[in-house]
């Protein structure tokens, strides 16, 4: 019991969140702080096949993906991607794009916006279209740097990745941050 | 066996927050129970970086919105809008819209219908559309005044909030009711 | 740090429900380990009328579904459809098809894969379209025979239902996997 607080007060020390009571407040109390990047793609017999056939190739196909708007939080620090626990509930921003255009190159990416002042949130933006990964790569991280810009937010660094596909039949393009505690 | 059908039980008969079981079911067992209503426009370099600019604007632009449909647990009450834990994992239902036609008015609204007894759950709905912010706001009241009557609810009152944007490039508008416990 | 290392290394071993120390991580932690299919169809005002109203026709449209990517965690066992609690956070995997088309028939799938080894997860596929139930049924079916197929895992058994609707006005029909603790 004792080690539970522990483990809620350290993700808490955020200021606002001291207000409310550790544990009590499911899944607002424990705020993730550790994040990896993942990226996929594949051909699939359907949309949606080739949709999970890329996330299964990025690694994170055997997992429940709940999205979420784009924030990195305060303090988050950099993980190698691991196998996460089979059909666990997991926070998730990601890029995605299907497309049944045989030829067409099509790419998904994201970008992660880290702030200087570790107390401060960064974030996360997605960006997938037709075309290759350089080009989505280069829009997602502007796309990243802009909205810390906007929030004026001094700028540590930007981590990305973006992944392309040539579409045979049913194609597929995917490119995830996953959060984790 | 029998412990987890005690589990379930329990499930069944939670009414608020404060009759959880903190913590013991993740996301399913600590119920919101208080909401509050959040508005924004803006402009942005792209259409997620509009979307993520009317997000600060409304104020809820620095954490992890989970988008859910769209139920007023029951006994909730509203708050004042506040600072929530920045890159917190907050449960929200929202409207937006992002044109990119300049000139163009767009709108997003939504409206909570709370019913008279307080041990049913209410009914969050949303619209946006291109439009006045005084059509939006009607359309979407009678959405949730229409939710309730299918359900033979009895309806004590509608909150609800829209806001407008005039589009020079790129415009977002973002009306969103935020559960909290 | 060795405290939060701890922490991570304890959820890379969790394996199911019963292993994982509930509540401690939040949303990752509680692994869902049931399920129950849930389908409904119904006309409404709107087309997020006749969305909530085929939510509620399917026995699920008092809750705040939260929309995941669609994985049946291992072990996981088929329940009876219960009341949910009202306005509890719920992770389901759905399909779902709004018309305005005057006298279209719409429907809705879901097919749940699982597998003959408990300690592998299992499959969600959706598919909606314009059709009628049975044919939408055998493609959503096939959809996740072919996700198995893939994963190279041995199939036990498809689950599934559909549902479909002749549209008069404003129609939807929905299918969804409802996971539970």
């Amino acid at each position: 019991m004792a080690k539970k607080k522990n483990v809620v007060k350290k993700s808490n020390r955020v200021k606002s969140a001291a207000e409310s009571i550790p544990g009590q407040n499911g899944i607002t109390m424990t705020i993730p702080d550790k994040f990896f990047l993942a990226a996929g793609h594949d051909e699939g017999m359907t949309p949606l096949n080739a949709f999970d056939n890329a996330l299964v190739n990025a690694g994170v196909g055997n997992t429940n993906l709940m999205r979420m708007s784009s924030i990195l939080p305060p303090g988050s620090r950099q993980i190698e991607p691991f196998k996460l626990p089979l059909g666990a509930l997991i926070p998730v921003a990601y890029a995605s794009k299907v497309s049944t255009i045989a030829g067409e190159v099509i790419s998904a990416g994201v970008a992660v916006a880290v702030p200087e002042n570790p107390k401060l949130n960064g974030l996360i933006m997605e960006y997938s279209a037709a075309g290759h990964k350089e080009e989505i790569e280069k829009i997602v991280r502007s796309m990243a740097k802009e909205g810390m810009r906007k929030r004026g937010y001094k700028l540590k660094e930007i981590i990305s990745v973006a992944v392309q596909h040539k579409v045979e039949n049913t194609g597929a393009a995917y490119a995830a941050v996953v959060l984790w505690w």
